[in-house]
């Protein structure tokens, strides 16, 4: 056992604070490593305050992490001491389930363990997340970072980046695809990026006026003002696909309209009640699809990081320091940032959190 | 131009009467139809009554037809007089829009000509269905029936068919698959044999215990009661598709849940706003797809004929005089036909309605 710091949720209504705990001995498919950056994700903060209902405290929350292999165990054969690596929303699953070995472990029969707020697999130890200078996670779960990537940013290529990468891959999002992107935060602005990067014509969809010049800097072909009745009128049934990456409810009827015959709507955010109604015929005649996708396999998640090298595609980010977390969730719950908090795991040790 | 006998609806509350009116003479690409049956879709009762809002009095419902050709147009290279043919719910279509070359004529994006209840596209003339002996109908929209097929139960091949066969064929059900198919009328029951047919396994989710025996009867190979929450339980996460063939609102989640993942949920009855609300996490959790479906195009609509015959696949059919299409309509409504009314045009002539 080596003992972690960390900062911890305590309750639903406490600011983060510092918190010690104990991290696992590396098992023999295990890999220790040191922590570099922790992304922050919005369901950091529901799981932090308790909005789905699911959480033990205390919570070291992050999902988000790159860092580097301090010691592996006896039957690791991929890593080593030193190697740069990532561990994004998932540290196990059962391995044998159909999903499982179709390389979706996160649709795993028996649920994937959860890189914090699960309860391990092999000890039922609580599992805790990267908002910490250490983890020990099976290298089965451990992505190489691969050369080039620019590592402070590279964290949310393992929650925001692939939960947009898997759908327009699984849906097969091409050169000469037209896709629109619903929402321009952290999953937003990955979306815009990937889907270029594959070759689409991206077209931002966005409430504000005030944010069409940033939709187009970020790389949008164009942008559409949703709350303008004609310009979408204009787009009606002109859309392959929708990424639609928007947390709260919304009417999904306007954007099914806007797709061809035989397009998708790919919901990514909206965990909640799909309210308003859909229209039944906005699919039936049409043939249109809604679908949803979460985050990736591993392996895709590894195809992922790679193509994101490649392509030099990186998350916007704003890096933090470990002791403005609760500000950070502040700001992040205004939608204040562009687009992604990182936690920089130095000011961890600077603070002397431990 | 040549008089047609037929059974019209006249205002929103009046019975079905008879009516007699114009047909077109065959222009070069036309074939002209003696009709010999006719199926009777819930849709020519709303149709009949206005609930869609968009019915223009007099109308002659019918989508399902069955007939003999009786002469051609110049330019027809298909078919002759004597050749025994079907038309169902389209008569016409752009014919040069993205969807009409790829054979999906159902998506036109001019919209197509409805059998009934449209604007010829060159005439201007109001289409008029198939409660009537004779109709006129450009080459491409008829199709042909083959050897061996039953005539007289062939009708609702073409729209309670192909509305379930197109969608078995576009998500590629085939042997190996488990499908749940939702409902049990004129669509479901056809649902039943076709995907039987292609090999798949069939449970047919019904809310009356009663009508387990019937089903079963029907070719399921299993019969789930939607309303005992135990047997919804018990098929938790196990099917591949969901055959959603219910006409009015339900809850679709309990279906949506019962899918695996990647599992299709397919709603080919329902046109109504989708309440209760889906919730978004049966999508995105287990990335589910709901899907819609509309008939099919023509070339699939052949193709489904030929495989009706070569399989020996027919729609359960009660004959009716069309003199008592009033009390069918009524019956429809009630649930009260197993599972489809089809009229014997004879019965027109006996009546002597013209």
């Amino acid at each position: 056992m080596s003992q972690a710091s960390a900062y911890a949720a305590y309750s639903t209504d406490t600011p983060l604070a510092p918190f010690t705990f104990q991290r696992r001995e590396p098992r023999p498919d295990d890999v220790a490593i040191d922590i570099l950056y922790c992304g922050v994700c919005h369901s950091d903060l529901h799981f932090a305050r308790n909005d789905w209902g699911m959480t033990r405290y205390p919570i070291v929350p992050g999902h988000e992490i790159v860092g580097r292999v301090t010691a592996v165990g006896s039957e690791v054969t991929r890593f080593q001491a030193g190697d740069l690596i990532g561990v994004g929303c998932m540290v196990d699953s059962c391995r044998e389930c159909q999903a499982c070995k179709d390389g979706v472990e996160q649709f795993c029969l028996e649920g994937f363990t959860m890189t914090y707020g699960s309860d391990d697999r092999q000890d039922g130890t609580f599992t805790q997340g990267g908002y910490s200078d250490s983890i020990v996670v099976s290298e089965h779960f451990v992505l190489r970072m691969p050369e080039g990537i620019d590592l402070a940013s590279a964290g949310p290529i393992l929650c925001a980046g692939i939960t947009t990468y898997s759908p327009l891959k699984h849906y097969g999002v091409k050169a000469g695809h037209k896709i629109g992107v619903i929402g321009m935060g952290g999953l937003g602005h990955m979306g815009v990026k990937l889907a270029k990067a594959l070759g689409a014509e991206v077209t931002v969809f966005t409430r504000s006026a005030s944010k069409v010049d940033e939709a187009k800097r970020n790389g949008a072909d164009h942008v559409v003002v949703s709350t303008d009745a004609a310009q979408m009128e204009a787009v009606a049934e002109t859309f392959d696909f929708m990424l639609d990456t928007v947390p709260v409810q919304h009417d999904l009827n306007p954007y099914l309209a806007s797709l061809k015959y035989d397009g998708t709507h790919i919901l990514v955010g909206l965990l909640d009640p799909i309210e308003p109604a859909i229209e039944a015929f906005n699919l039936v005649f049409k043939r249109r699809v809604l679908a949803g996708s979460l985050i990736g396999g591993i392996e895709e998640t590894q195809e992922l990081l790679d193509f994101c090298a490649e392509h030099g595609i990186t998350c916007d980010v704003e890096m933090l320091d470990i002791k403005n977390i609760n500000e950070a969730y502040e700001r992040m719950e205004k939608g204040d940032v562009r687009y992604r908090f990182v936690i920089d795991m130095a000011t961890l040790k600077e603070n002397g959190a431990s």
